[in-house]
C-alpha cells in the first residue's frame, strides 16, 4: 500500500516533525525555508559535541554530505548512531560521492546504519553503488537502465528506498519502482533543490513508510515547482515561487 | 524616558552602526540582508583567530548561540571579552540553551560579561535562568508569567534587559516591563527571524540604551512583519517583503 | 582586443563552467545561485581534506576571504596550489584585508601563486598593495587616484587584472584601465554582491582573457543591477529581481 502524497503532506502539516539536518552549508537556508513551508521544524546543529546529544529531541535524520565540513565530517557518525539507536528514520544524501575524497569513504560506512532512504543523482547513486565514478550532479551522463540497477543493488544491499533525481526521477525499491514525470526544468537551476528533496523525505518518512515518503516527498516538490514554474520563469523569483507553492499544494 | 522606536531607527539609519553578528549559519543571510535593509552594517566573521581583533573595530556585538559551529564556540569568549573591554554594548541570543550541552554551559558563562540584552523565546529564558529544562522555540510552551519571573530574574543577575519574543512578545527590566502585541504568524514561518530580533537589538543599542533599543527592535520588527504580511501571505514571498518593509517602515 | 561582455556572457551559457568558490559563508548561497543563473556551475567545498581533491574537476577557482573560517583558512593554500598546478585561472577576492590579522598575512601569499583577476573595493586594494591600512567596503573612503595606482602596482606585482568596485568600477591592468559608470546603488545595499563580481569573474576567465573577463563580469553584473532595480526599490525584491536579471540581460 502506498499513503497518497497529499495524505502524507497532511500528516506532515498536523505533525509538524522536528527534523535534524546536518547538511550543505551552501543550501541550509533553502533547506530550512522549505521544511518550515512545508509544515516541518528543521533543527541545523552539526557539531560532534552537540549533534549526537541533539538530534534525540528530533523525529528524523537528514545527512547530507554537500560541501561537508569539518564539524560535520566530525558530528556524522555519533549523530547517525545515536539517531539509529533511538529508532529515528534517518535519510542519506550522498552529494558528490566517487568525486569527493572524505565522503565517498563515509557514505559506505554509512550505508551499514541502514538509512531509510537514499536520495540522489543518477551519478550519485552509481558511484555509491560501486558502479561509477561519480560525478556532480549537472555533469550525470548516465542511463537510467544503469542507474534502476544502481539502486535496486543499494535497496538490496541496506534496505533502503532509493530515490533517483533526474529529468525523470525514480523511486526505487528492491522488487518495485516508480517513474515520475514531472516537476521544472528551473528546480535544477536553483541551489539546493536536490537538498531540499533529502529534507522532504526526511519529514515524511516521519508519518508514513519510507516507500511512500520518498515518493511523497518527489511528487510534493515536482508538484510545487510545476506550480512555481507556471509563477516565475527565472531562477531568482523560482525561489520564491517554490517556497510558497510547498506550503499551497496539496491542500 | 523611552525613545520611540522610530526615532531608534532613525537614528540606525542616520549611523549606519557596523554590528558583529557571531550566529547561526543557516540564517547568517537573512540577518545581514536585514541588517543592511534597516541601514545598519553587518560584519560575521566568527574565528578565534580573528573576531577578537576584529569586533574593536564594530560599534556592537551579537553573540547568537544557534548551530553553534567549533569555529564559533571557540571564538566566542576571547570576542565578547575584547568587545566588553573595548565598552562595546552586546547582545546575547541563547537559541537552543538547555537542550543543547555545550552551549548551556557557554551560556551560563557569558551572562557573567553583562550583556546589554538577552533575546530569547520563553523556553530559552527559563532554561537560562535556571527554571525550565529548555526547548527549541516552536516547541516552547512556557507560560507568559513563568517567563517574565525569568527574564526579571536575568534582569536582576546580570542588568540585562530581556526581550522574550512570541505571539505576544515582553520587553523586561528589573522593575518594569511592556508587552507588544503586533507582528505576523508568518514571522516564526521563516528561518532566522528570532537571530533577526537579536541583531535588530544590536544595531539599535548602539544609538540608544538597552532598553529604548530592545523595545524599538521589537516595535520595529513586529510593524515590518505587518506590512510584509499584508503583501505576501506564504513564506516564500514573505521573506522578500520582511526585508522590503524593514527599510520601509518607521520613517 | 577586448572580448565584448555580451559574448564572454554568452559563451559561459554555452560552456557551463564549473567554478569552485571558496567564499563567505554569509553571501554563499547569494553566490550559488547568481552562478547558476548566470549559466555557469558552482562547487563550494572549502575543507583541507577535499578542496585541493575536487578543485582538479573544476575550471576555475575563486577565492574570497570574507568571513574566513578555520577550513577555509587550512583548505586555501593547498587548493590554489593544486588549480595553479592544473593550470586552472584563479580570481582573490581580498575581503577585509588590512583589517583582520590571519587573511591580512594569507592575502600577501597568494599574491605569490599569480592570481589571474582581484577583486575587491578601493580601501582593500589598497591595503593589499600595502598602501592603505584596509578596511571593510562600506567604511571606504580611498581616492580613486590613489586606488588606480594601487591597482596598478599589484597588476605589475603578480600579472593580475585588478577591478576595484565602488560606484564607479576600475578594471586595471599595468598599461590600461577603463571606468566603468554604471550600475545601481542598491547593489552595496545587498551583502554579497562584491563576493558575487568575484565569481562572476571566475567564471568569465574560463572562456576569456583575463582583461575581458573582468571588464565583462563588471559590465554584466552592472548592467543586471541597472535591470533589477528599474523592478524593485528595496533590498528585499533587489535580490529576487538581480538573480533573474543575471539570467536575462546581454543576450
Amino acid at each position: 500500500m502506498t499513503t497518497p502524497w497529499t495524505e502524507v503532506a497532511g500528516r506532515v502539516r498536523d505533525a509538524a516533525p522536528l527534523v535534524h539536518c546536518l547538511t550543505a552549508t551552501v543550501s541550509m537556508s533553502l533547506v530550512a525555508d522549505a521544511l518550515l513551508s512545508a509544515g516541518a521544524r528543521p533543527m541545523m546543529t552539526e557539531t560532534a559535541q552537540e549533534a549526537p546529544t541533539m538530534t534525540r529531541i528530533a523525529d528524523s535524520l537528514l545527512i547530507n554530505l554537500g560541501t561537508l565540513s569539518t564539524d560535520g565530517t566530525q558530528g556524522i557518525p555519533a549523530t547517525v548512531s545515536a539517531a539509529v539507536e533511538d529508532g529515528h528514520p534517518w535519510v542519506l544524501d550522498p552529494t558528490a560521492v566517487g568525486v569527493a575524497p572524505v565522503r565517498t569513504a563515509l557514505a559506505g560506512e554509512l550505508l551499514d546504519q541502514r538509512p531509510a532512504i537514499i536520495r540522489g543523482n543518477a551519478s550519485e547513486i552509481l558511484a555509491l553503488a560501486g558502479r561509477g565514478s561519480g560525478g556532480r550532479g549537472a555533469d550525470s551522463t548516465a542511463m537510467p537502465r544503469d542507474a534502476l540497477e544502481a539502486a535496486r543493488s543499494l535497496a538490496l544491499r541496506c534496505g533502503a528506498i532509493v530515490a533517483v533525481s533526474g529529468a525523470i526521477d525514480l523511486v526505487v525499491d528492491v522488487d518495485r519502482h516508480t517513474e515520475v514525470d514531472a516537476g521544472s526544468p528551473l528546480l535544477p537551476r536553483l541551489t539546493g533543490t536536490g537538498c531540499l528533496l533529502g529534507a522532504l523525505c526526511a519529514a515524511c518518512v516521519v508519518v508514513t513508510d519510507p516507500w511512500s515518503a520518498a515518493l511523497a516527498a518527489t511528487r510534493w516538490l515536482d508538484t510545487a515547482g510545476e506550480l512555481a514554474a507556471s509563477r516565475a520563469t527565472r531562477p531568482g523569483s523560482f525561489r520564491v515561487t517554490l517556497i510558497d507553492a510547498l506550503d499551497e499544494v496539496g491542500k
